[in-house]
């Protein structure tokens, strides 16, 4: 199978190698020698400022998005929610479980979040903003630097969610102001998923410090005081870790996070090119290189994930909810290439031809 | 390296060949058939009662004892938790983090509890138990169908943290009365760390359908209707899900539950039988049979480790905090043989012979 989806993508072969050793024990000198070393990656692929630090969470970046809103924001908070899709929606929610104050910014599917509408929210007491930076359902990629300056202006308290963006489109955590990054082991990190990522600046760190949570498995505190010796607090998932190392080194081999975030790019843009002349619309406006959100116009989008999943070896990926016969989705992320791509087109050409499309 | 640790343990090969594999795409009717047999295995190897059902968390099981808690007790809750080591200390802290009133029973390290002492606890209107049946830090076994009796005449409901003791130990969730019965992926089950396992009976279920938890990563509501089609409300850790399935076959096809606790019964029996004549002594009264703990009557315990991990190639699982230099634990789960037990007694003689011990 030739695997297109937003996550799991496709790992390199160093990094299946690794899973299939034997995964070793990890309260040793040697893997905390590991996750020291994943932390710095993690901090320079970001551009996080001076000062900050990363945690490494066993649990699904829905965790991660949880634990950042448990342990940097309270009931004292006002926090804005840009909601243009399904992971916008679960910042919501996760706001209204654990009481904190929220307005949301609704977007229709596809649109992009401009400058003017932003800031019909100025001046209004907010204390921090909530963004998928990449909002994976759709596509759509925020605008990091606007947003950041926003934040500033307003001094807001900054999440940038960025599980499907990091390392797939341009990120200065440090230039763009963000409090906390999140991203996941299985987007462009190429691994099996199961290990979710948050980077925090100083000022999340203050805030992470002076939180009074009611969590044990989400306490960041804990977390942070475990990762300074490497360590975590409970047993992670230490296969994962160690292939999320490989990896990280991998992309330092190939050039850097900027040269992973070109490589994307192009991934993307030869798909974008290949693509037309298909009956397909482009769903996002302001389109993220992680991933392509088409709009068939001439068939039902679930019928085609099910035909090239069944008779072509492919996955593309579904979307859920009230997107799931309008919109599929096909990943520029992990061990993908333009032939790939070639070989996905060659499929639906197929489709057209035989009057599936 | 040769891994004694009390997990990650020793997988098989056919374990680790899946781990050498691309990561499916997972929202699909051929993972989610993967994940119903999944949950037919656990129930059936938990000898869980009719009506029962499991779920699969993305978490270490600290989280999945933690969303137990969350979800089966509130504050009208009088609950009665046995602490014997540190994963008994874990569920104080847990029950203390989500205000649910408590009382322990405190134990020294390797003692085990006697029929006479937990009945003083009886009739005292307590409505649930918490125990971790293998306490994993010490090696004592508590007798979970002494436990349930006790439950059954105080109407409590009872939690069986069976983490290590799942498959290494005699079990019967139906014979016992348990409620709940909480494993992980890196014990017997001999997987990668990273996915935990919460089996819930027909009360459980009741309790968790009427519970109101402030969660969204932890709500087993939403797991279990997630789990109804083969399915999590969140990415899971696909890969270990799939190792999972082919170590609850590979089980099956060795003779099922009880072949397998009788494997590391022997498993436990060789080691404890090739160990004595070395300068150590048992610290469990009532040792289970996933792991033995050991106090080294001539070194330093936490030495010990080291010296097997650094020149010997070996590592055993050292003990934390105040255990850290007078126990370590010699597992027994995984893919272990009687010979590797003989590599690791011929390592210690030779450390004997070298004035090491």
């Amino acid at each position: 199978m030739i695997n297109f989806t937003v996550g799991p993508v496709m790992s390199s072969d160093a990094v299946r190698a690794i899973g299939a050793e034997q995964v070793p024990y990890f309260r040793t000198a040697e893997f905390s020698a590991v996750m020291i070393e994943n932390e710095k990656y993690l901090l320079e692929y970001a551009k996080a400022p001076r000062g900050s630090r990363a945690v490494f969470m066993t649990c699904s970046s829905t965790g991660s998005m949880e634990a950042v809103v448990m342990n940097c924001f309270s009931r004292e908070d006002k926090v804005l929610v840009i909601n243009g899709g399904s992971f916008g929606h679960r910042f919501v929610e996760l706001c209204d479980i654990h009481e904190i104050p929220c307005v949301v910014i609704e977007l229709e599917h596809g649109k992009k979040l401009t400058k003017e509408k932003l800031y019909e929210y100025d001046n209004k007491a907010f204390t921090g903003l909530l963004v998928n930076v990449d909002e994976t359902s759709t596509a759509v990629l925020y605008d990091t630097m606007m947003l950041g300056e926003f934040c500033k202006k307003n001094n807001m308290f900054y999440v940038c969610d960025c599980v499907s963006s990091f390392l797939a489109d341009p990120y200065n955590m440090a230039a763009c102001g963000a409090d906390v990054m999140i991203t996941g082991s299985q987007k462009v990190l190429a691994c099996p998923p199961g290990i979710s990522i948050i980077v925090l600046a100083p000022k999340a760190l203050e805030r992470v410090q002076n939180s009074k949570i009611r969590t044990m498995y989400f306490d960041l505190n804990n977390a942070l005081k475990n990762q300074e010796r490497g360590q975590t607090p409970f047993t992670p998932a230490v296969g994962i870790l160690l292939q999320i190392n490989e990896r990280l080194k991998e992309i330092e081999h190939n050039g850097g996070a900027d040269a992973e975030v070109a490589r994307v790019a192009a991934q993307a843009a030869d798909f974008r090119e290949k693509i037309s002349g298909l009956p397909f619309e482009f769903v996002s406006e302001s389109p993220a290189n992680g991933v392509t959100a088409v709009h068939p116009t001439t068939a039902n989008a679930y019928d085609i994930f099910l035909t090239l999943k069944d008779e072509y070896g492919i996955w593309i990926c579904p979307n859920g909810g009230d997107m799931k016969d309008t919109i599929f989705r096909v990943g520029h992320m992990g061990a993908l290439t333009h032939e790939d791509n070639t070989t996905l087109i060659n499929a639906l050409k197929d489709m057209q031809k035989r009057g599936l499309l």
